[in-house]
């Protein structure tokens, strides 16, 4: 393996599923960590999340050959003047964020000379901190690097097998298509789940119990994001501001055609584009992407 | 129990599901049915979805003391009057349509005189057709039964009985109220659900294979409802016309909050918006209306 010491700042789901994968499929790779919370320090000594849980990013970092900050993206510049000063010379440093661009650029302003090539694996759940994270996270999911023009091929190179050691596989692009990908594929969806179960929550001619009761027939399948970590997708929409207003407002546009078929009972339009949607899941499902069986194989279909 | 014989007209998802449910829980009941598609029917027999499949609807209805429609809400009225002349005096007539109030003015219309309860199983996946079905669709869903107001007492308790011994729990509310709840826990997710997906396959800047390569940030667990049966939902949007644009109208306005907040920074709105809609996940989960495992317990997860 390239890294023999790899530390991880921030061990929540990300972080921790990080040093468990390390631990599980490079065993001789050494493995240290730190988080702000004592509390969350303390359950990843109790959880075994990396080989050593130190008191201080500065302490995690030293010796490492691969640092990663596993924090939200709001707090990337705070995690990386922590350790400013005493990361090992020729360290590796790289991250986990959600948006690509800010981050570069919080990283390289509290690193300046530091080596960084910022990633993010599209692999999560929509639980957080120190008990959220699993060795498998990263299996069968992609990773994205988004190197800086002036990257090292060969660190570029270490940090992709690292990633796909992991189970993960690599793909490289810049930090600026990466936030326009992930503004369609992730935050825009965010959004609008947190919209919608927001607006189910107000209604008054109908009562929150019946929401929760009824929630079976589709609006379940949105709650399951809506209850994703607040403080990290706060920094996610204000980092990632202008990709979520481009996809939003054609995301808007979109709707609104619909709405005013559905006003003039225009069902041709409504049956056309209903139809065109449906080929976007069959390839999500045959690139594994996706489980499937019925309802996302949920539990309940197990007894059918 | 208190029907002896009840036929199906209409055996896809809803109507398989029944059928192999009521010959599960209920197996002194007679069941029958009939598919105007002949490739279903030959389908319905091969998997034993009823007990006799007819060649005709007024045949499989012969002799039957409970029926039900399980056709696409837009069919209901041409399935209904398939079986004019042809039902057995005292039959109860009901159906699952997912929307009510056209569809019990649809089947009063084709069948003037019959004893009519519509209803509505909340409970269903994204595939259709005769093979889609299964025994334990019903089990700890809710079925919505909604009685006109001069329907018999003994009628709706049989009926009630009925969904019971299928694994179901009821309720019983007034087909206007039932048109509003599912506006929000249902059209409503749909809907948006559709747009994002159709505004994903548009993009020129993101192809569309990145989208489904990137789709576990978020964006594939809106192509599972997106996947659903265009003919059903066309129909149902038609016909469920002013609850879902009132929902709709709601939802964009929450929408163009969130999207000020975003453009402005202003990142206080969005945490405390947030926070907000995670209880009502937990609520869902605690009712057994979803499974607590994250990501839905999808297959991947089962490695962890
Ligand atoms: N969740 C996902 O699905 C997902 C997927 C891909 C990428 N990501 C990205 O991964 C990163 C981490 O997300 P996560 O889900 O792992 O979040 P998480 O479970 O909340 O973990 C983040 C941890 O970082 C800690 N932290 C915050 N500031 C710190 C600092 N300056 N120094 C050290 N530790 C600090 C936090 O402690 P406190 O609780 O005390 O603040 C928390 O324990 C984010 O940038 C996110 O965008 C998330
Ligand atoms: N899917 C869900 O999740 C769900 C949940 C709750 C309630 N519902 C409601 O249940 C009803 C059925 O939905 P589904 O998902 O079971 O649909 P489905 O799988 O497509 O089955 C409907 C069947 O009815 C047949 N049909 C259409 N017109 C007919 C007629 N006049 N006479 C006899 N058969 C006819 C169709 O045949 P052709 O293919 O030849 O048209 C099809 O085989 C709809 O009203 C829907 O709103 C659906």
């Amino acid at each position: 393996m390239p890294f023999r010491h790899v530390a991880i700042i921030g061990l929540g789901l990300l972080g921790g599923s990080i040093g468990l994968a390390v631990q599980q499929a490079l065993p001789g790779t050494q493995t240290s960590g730190f988080d702000l919370d004592p509390a969350s320090r303390a359950r990843a000594r109790d959880r075994g999340l990396v080989g050593s849980v130190a008191e201080t990013a500065a302490a995690a970092v030293a010796g490492a050959d691969l640092v990663i900050f596993c924090v939200p993206v709001g707090a990337m510049a705070a995690a990386a003047a922590s350790v400013a000063g005493a990361l090992a010379p020729g360290a590796l440093v790289s991250d986990v964020g959600s948006s690509k661009l800010t981050v570069a650029r919080a990283l390289a302003e509290a690193l300046p000379g530091a080596a960084i090539i910022p990633a993010h694996p599209v692999a999560g759940t929509e639980n957080s901190g120190p008990d959220a994270g699993f060795a498998s996270l990263f299996r069968q999911r992609w990773c994205i690097i988004t190197p800086p023009a002036d990257a090292s091929l060969a660190q570029l190179t270490a940090l992709s097998q690292f990633w796909e050691a992991l189970g993960a596989n690599v793909e490289v692009m810049t930090a600026e298509h990466h936030d326009l990908v992930l503004a369609v594929t992730s935050h825009l969806p965010h959004l609008i789940a947190y919209t919608i179960v927001g607006t189910a929550s107000d209604l008054e001619a109908v009562t929150r119990s019946e929401v929760i009761k009824y929630s079976a027939g589709g609006f379940r399948d949105f709650t399951r994001i809506a209850a994703s970590d607040p403080t990290m997708w706060r920094d996610v929409f204000l980092s990632n501001r202008d990709a979520v207003l481009d996809m939003l407002q054609r995301f808007t546009e979109d709707l609104t055609e619909l709405q005013k078929a559905i006003r003039k009972g225009d069902g041709e339009t409504l049956f056309e584009h209903f139809t065109r949607t449906r080929a976007i899941r069959r390839s999500i499902i045959a690139e594994g992407q996706d489980d499937a069986r019925p309802n996302f194989g949920r539990g309940e279909q197990a007894e059918a």
